[in-house]
């Protein structure tokens, strides 16, 4: 049976919530993954030094004794530089939401202008704090990736020295951004790697697949999977795991999100063997993080083995209930316990 | 209170489903309508003589004491002259749908080539029964319908005197077919006329706002509120209210189809009032129609007045349970009792 060994594997953009869902899920993430970026969009986001800190220690005792960094988020804001320089060993970065663009983040950014947004930033540049970004407009749904490259390019351009992260790219538009300037960086979901639109709505509609960014094209995918395969030295993977109660992802207006932390390394490893480039995995779950964040996680390896796993239907506890992607289904490859 | 009256209104493609849902739906186009298209796709689809009367015997069963026509249809096949020329006296159309594009079509047609449906074509058009098509591929969900054009073209322009109705067109590019071709006409749902895959998909998932084809961009919507409002003469109101039940429409792997037979009338009413062409609501949901299909169907006037209507939650049997379009809202125009 052939195995493979993942050196410190990270998972540079999850959701760990909070309360009963976060004791539920952070567990999860902690078994197979080294570290995390840990994003702050809980109610009220995550926005001064005591938050920070309060939710990193929620964060561990929920993890118990697994070796798990979580590296912690602000949720963007204007902030003093005064502000930053106390809270920047408690975080990794800012994380930058459009207002009103996703699962509570209805206090984020109304306009993202780089005059606007002038002091917070190069406060950020001193002080090496990079900028992860959730780059949607309020546009037509397939759209809104696409009309945020502007601003993308922008930021860019107006902050050359400013570290930005484009979070869960889904679009060619995105990854034709990656070459273009040297200060752009992306994290890639496993659900964007995998499906597109037609897996959402194209035969009947499936809630557990939907989520923001919304699956895009076939054209779209082949370019995230191309520069994910080769280990492209600016693209990181991040799940964008992103817990519901099972009721609110089956419900008349279901939640986006799709919850992929429990198999995210088991489905990778495949699609990176079928595909003959599990040389450049490493690259992609772990490398690459280290060198983009200048970070240093616990040691932990991670050892798949080609057996087939069936996914749980639901990963729950007395008090929550999750449904995973390709759950009741049956993967080639497992996690060795 | 304005009061508005429709005349020998019509719903030129319906599922009125069977059985208990049969009898719960039947009753609900028939207060409203005085008549419409009936789709075949049943399982096992409506292809025989004996079946359509069978059905049309039900459906006039179901429907009581009230005055409506349901014009039957065809599930289409390759059928011999002969066979068409024993059922045409009770049929309406053949309604053709590529095989697996939507619910029940399992049975349809896997190529659509002139060569291949010549025979059973030109026996229609001796027979002059027109051919309702669901025009769509089974390419990327976005693109199916726009994908489906040069199939339309070549058999508006392999057989001119046929008489083809794209059914439930969503996009502008079959709109822009309308005026190349003498010979293809077009129904329009309800819900094509007022959502966008932002209502379906752009904030929570709404899965009963999802049918096939899938609500598109705001574009092609314009183009539809276009035709439909001016009356355009090759234009039909079909609602393709498509009742599944509560559980179905709410579950993991939701159904495609928007029940809207009860409130159509009501939300069409506004529409064209808030557009200020009330006028020639007449033609798309009655006058077209009767001219298109050469039918008389039973008198019957709806008097529509400006009064609140709170649509319910669902309507329902003791079997069935059925959530429309605009459940718990409150709609500006009400049928007069």
């Amino acid at each position: 049976m052939r195995t493979f060994i993942i050196d410190t594997p990270l998972d540079m953009h999850i959701h760990l919530r909070d309360e009963d869902m976060l004791k539920l899920v952070a567990p999860l993430s902690a078994k197979t993954f080294c570290g995390g970026i840990i994003m702050p969009n809980l109610v009220p986001p995550v926005t001064s030094k005591e938050a920070v800190v309060a939710y990193k220690q929620r964060i561990i005792d929920a993890i118990g004794d697994e070796k798990f960094e979580p590296y912690m988020t602000l949720f963007f804001q204007k902030y003093s530089k005064e502000f930053l320089k106390d809270v920047k060993d408690d975080i990794l970065a800012l994380k930058l939401y459009p207002a009103g663009i996703t699962t509570n983040s209805e206090g984020g950014v109304s306009v993202i202008d780089s005059i606007e947004l002038k002091e917070t930033i190069e406060a950020m540049i001193e002080l090496d704090i990079p900028l992860c970004i959730h780059g949607e407009t309020n546009g037509f749904v397939m759209d809104r990736e696409k009309e945020f490259m502007p601003i993308y390019e922008s930021l860019a351009k107006d902050f050359p020295k400013l570290k930005i992260i484009m979070e869960h790219i889904t679009t060619k538009d995105a990854v034709d951004l990656l070459d273009k300037y040297d200060n752009i960086y992306a994290s890639i979901t496993l659900q964007h790697l995998l499906i597109t639109l037609d897996d959402v709505a194209g035969g009947m509609l499936k809630p557990h697949l939907f989520c923001k960014p919304i699956a895009k094209r076939y054209e779209d995918r082949d370019a995230l999977v191309k520069v994910a395969l080769e280990g492209h030295p600016k693209v990181m993977f991040g799940s964008d795991s992103a817990p519901h109660p099972k009721h609110a992802k089956e419900a008349c207006g279901c939640a986006a999100g799709v919850f992929t932390a429990p198999i995210a390394l088991q489905v990778l490893v495949d699609l990176f063997d079928k595909n003959g480039k599990l040389d450049n995995l490493s690259a992609f779950v772990s490398q690459n993080a280290l060198k983009i964040y200048n970070i240093t996680p616990p040691k932990k390896e991670i050892v798949l083995i080609e057996k087939e796993f069936k996914v749980p239907s639901s990963y729950s506890s007395e008090t929550q209930n999750v449904v995973p992607m390709y759950s009741d289904e049956v993967l080639n490859w497992s996690i060795q316990e």
